[in-house]
């Protein structure tokens, strides 16, 4: 009790083990004494007060007694923010007002944003302090009048400042990329193994799938454990010069994920904010060359060859701002690479290219050699022009291979990759030669099937572009883990018939 | 469970008592059967089906037992929407993909939408299809680039399609409305009962306050039933001409709600959007002639007599596309009106005018017969440049408070409005003239003293622009209804002396 006879606005932490993605919700009962003093609404932003901790979030109101009058009930991500314990005091407050957002509304009327606009953004953003309504019209503003030059570099320094940053002691550190939309397109293991196996340090932080049916932390977590600290990923890269690690033990650009989880809602991709997506991340990571794979294809991420020139430019002289070097390679992005597509699936093919193993995927091998090929130029391992061919021979005489199996085991060992336990074919239903692929279309299908959450589940690819098919003849194999998720990719098979076209 | 042996993705509807404002919420266990044969991610839109109703939903999923592993809990609004019993049967699906994104993601490039496109939005807006982040993104697509007039059009009549239209026996039928921004600015229960008492067709339904200390409805409800159904309206107004209603009962342009919402949020207001806003609930009513008032001041919605010039063209330019004529009238904005900000305090002032009260406030009568006055001659009710004194008249002979006990009569009976039990008077610091007014900090000091939900909570301005003033004489008097919001008001004025300025 107050002086004045009021309560302080405090309850008692509860677990509700409620899982809301990112959204830190708290439940209070309408009736709390907190509610009715502070004339909180339902769904309005809160701020919640544990000891040193704060954390916005958002209030749902709940009546009858499955809470406490007295308890502030915590999703997981609020009770993660907070780190409280069960029972431990948590104040509710009205939230501070954001000075940022003047920033947002005024480029939403069409004024440019300087460093200092961008960097209050990026920190509230980062804070948890923009609902996604604050979120979707920042973003949404940046389609609508395109980010320019400097409002990118601007917005790719305030998302570095805004999470940690990791330094290597070594004058080169290369890196890897790919802009993605290109389902099986799993070079990274193969490109980092050949780079190390040249002495070249590549310490590779990669992120799970966000819209795709595997990410390359995916893809390695059935190797290896990739789960580590930073300080394991500089003991792993001291012995062996590079590591194939998870970045979600340390907060590189935090900002990016969440910027991209509204993207992926919107489905919209913009220019200016791919290239702070990307560039942030790298330096960040303490980068200083970085290959960019931009696979360019009708149904890729980047459709035209124009579009991939413009994007490769923009991505270069950004890059430069930052001291951060940056060459991109084109690829053909007409249909998948490799046969797998999911997690354990793609693993195969990685083990299988590395291990020279008999029908290794020649495409996935191809374009490993020619990423790890222009990363050997970069870093100084090899002359200009000699790239390719050194990366194929370090694949050809099993160093790439003992690198790998190296670097997995200072992971904590290799694993062989689960299989599912269900599969089958989908047939194709007349004759004739693949004629076009529609790589979202697969991507869908190998994300029904349970990819990437369900690690053995996905697809192989049976057939390529051009091959001549038979009727009835598999043109790709479902793998799932459950009956449910099988007959959801089944069905979406059965309606979009097309994402394999034959032409007699 | 199904010939293969998997269960359909039915659970059992249990009303949690959630309340999350208008978001349908469904939470279910992660661990349930839907969840993982139809592989549901936390915070995904799931469509409910129940009977013949559907809802689209935001998932939140559960561990632990406070939920059975077969019930889908609903909340509030999704309970409301699907009109489920406890344990009814609740399918849960994937929701369709939304072709009306398409068009909003055109726009946030630049292109132009045409009526289809915009009926295709309004109508999915609507239905419950879109999440805040698809809302922020159209209408912060329509701020960046601004509705030109085809669109606002489109727009307009998207909205007034998407919901329930009311059509009145009646050649003339009269509105009113403010574009908002002016505390205490309740001419709306004068202006109606004016009208009547010279005949004309006035069957006003209005909002309760969204972002402002009372709407007209919050007002209406401290001397009155105004929670009508569309019978009961017919009814008031075959007998008196008028009603005061909330337009709650009748779905007139709810895309509108919806918009608002998201708009209070971002705090944009763009005129195009405010303009369908208006508009479009008027044609949906039935209205043939709308007087709208436009406050212009620093601190009021619009800031310049030009801006208000401007608004006023394209309201009354749009409004004739629909057969609607609307007058605007320029109102001075630089102070609230009256004395009173808050449900039952504005109550009290509108009843000291019609009744005539020692102390009524001047500047409210003036402005509602100026607004009356457009509204008599408009309707034909009095020859042109007559109005203002007609109102006026009707106002000093008593017709005027008649007609308007005889609608609350006709409503359910006529109340007194409630007294607040807390009372404290914010005094001036120092001795000096009044020379600003800040509207937007007198609303948010009523609403923090718990108007509009304490119908009797807000405060009374106890000076005026001009007025000279003591040191320790009383600026405003707060109301409160309980001691938290009290102490909440006198907080935010300790940091906040500007809300009202004095001058040597």
């Amino acid at each position: 009790m107050t002086a004045d006879g009021s309560q302080p606005p405090v309850l008692k932490a509860r677990r509700l083990g409620l899982h809301t993605q990112h959204e830190a919700v708290v439940v209070m009962r309408t009736d709390c004494h907190v509610c009715r003093a502070e004339g909180l609404a339902a769904r309005s932003q809160v701020l919640l007060t544990a000891g040193a901790r704060q954390v916005q979030a958002t209030l749902f109101q709940i009546d009858g007694d499955l809470l406490g009058l007295e308890e502030a009930a915590l999703s997981e991500a609020a009770w993660m923010l907070l780190g409280v314990e069960e029972g431990d005091p948590v104040h509710v407050s009205h939230p501070p007002s954001l000075d940022s957002l003047s920033s947002v509304r005024r480029r939403i009327h069409g004024n440019r944003l300087d460093a200092q606009a961008m960097a209050g953004i990026v920190q509230d953003v980062v804070a948890g302090r923009y609902t996604d309504v604050h979120l979707a019209a920042f973003l949404t503003a940046g389609a609508a009048l395109p980010l320019d030059a400097d409002e990118t570099a601007h917005l790719t320094k305030a998302m570095v400042e805004a999470g940690d940053r990791i330094s290597w002691n070594a004058p080169v550190v290369v890196d890897k990329h790919s802009v993605g939309g290109l389902p099986g397109n799993r070079t990274t293991p193969i490109v980092v193994a050949i780079a190390a196996a040249h002495g070249l340090i590549m310490p590779k932080t990669s992120s799970r799938a966000i819209t795709s049916p595997a990410g390359t932390a995916d893809t390695m977590e059935t190797l290896t454990n990739v789960d580590l600290d930073l300080a394991t990923m500089r003991r792993v890269v001291e012995a062996e010069g590079a590591c194939l690690a998870w970045g979600g033990a340390v907060r590189l650009s935090p900002a990016d994920d969440i910027f991209i989880r509204i993207e992926r809602v919107l489905d919209i991709d913009t220019e200016g904010q791919l290239i702070a997506s990307v560039l942030s991340k790298k330096i960040a990571a303490g980068s200083t060359h970085v290959v960019i794979d931009i696979p360019v294809g009708a149904t890729a991420k980047v459709r035209t060859e124009e579009a991939a020139t413009a994007l490769a430019e923009r991505l270069t002289e950004t890059a430069a701002r930052f001291g951060l070097v940056v060459v991109c390679r084109q690829s053909n992005g007409d249909q998948p690479v490799g046969r797998g597509v999911g997690p354990a699936l793609e693993a195969r093919d990685v083990l299988a290219v590395l291990r020279k193993a008999e029908g290794a995927p020649e495409d996935l091998r191809r374009r490993a050699c020619a990423m790890a090929g222009t990363a050997l130029e970069m870093g100084g391992a090899v002359a200009q022009g000699q790239g390719a061919a050194a990366a194929a021979a370090t694949l050809d005489d099993g160093r790439a291979w003992e690198k790998f199996r190296r670097i997995c085991e200072a992971q904590g060992g290799l694993r062989t990759p689960p299989e599912a336990p269900l599969r089958q074919a989908l047939p194709a239903t007349r004759a004739g030669r693949i004629v076009h692929i529609n790589n979202r279309k697969v991507a869908r299908l190998a994300k029904l099937a349970g990819a990437p959450d369900s690690k053995a589940a996905g697809l192989t690819m049976e057939v390529r572009l051009g091959d001549e098919v038979a009727e009835g003849q598999p043109l790709v194999i479902l793998h799932a883990q459950t009956r449910g998720e099988l007959d959801y990719a089944l069905d979406y098979a059965s309606r979009n018939g097309d994402f394999i076209e034959t032409e007699v």
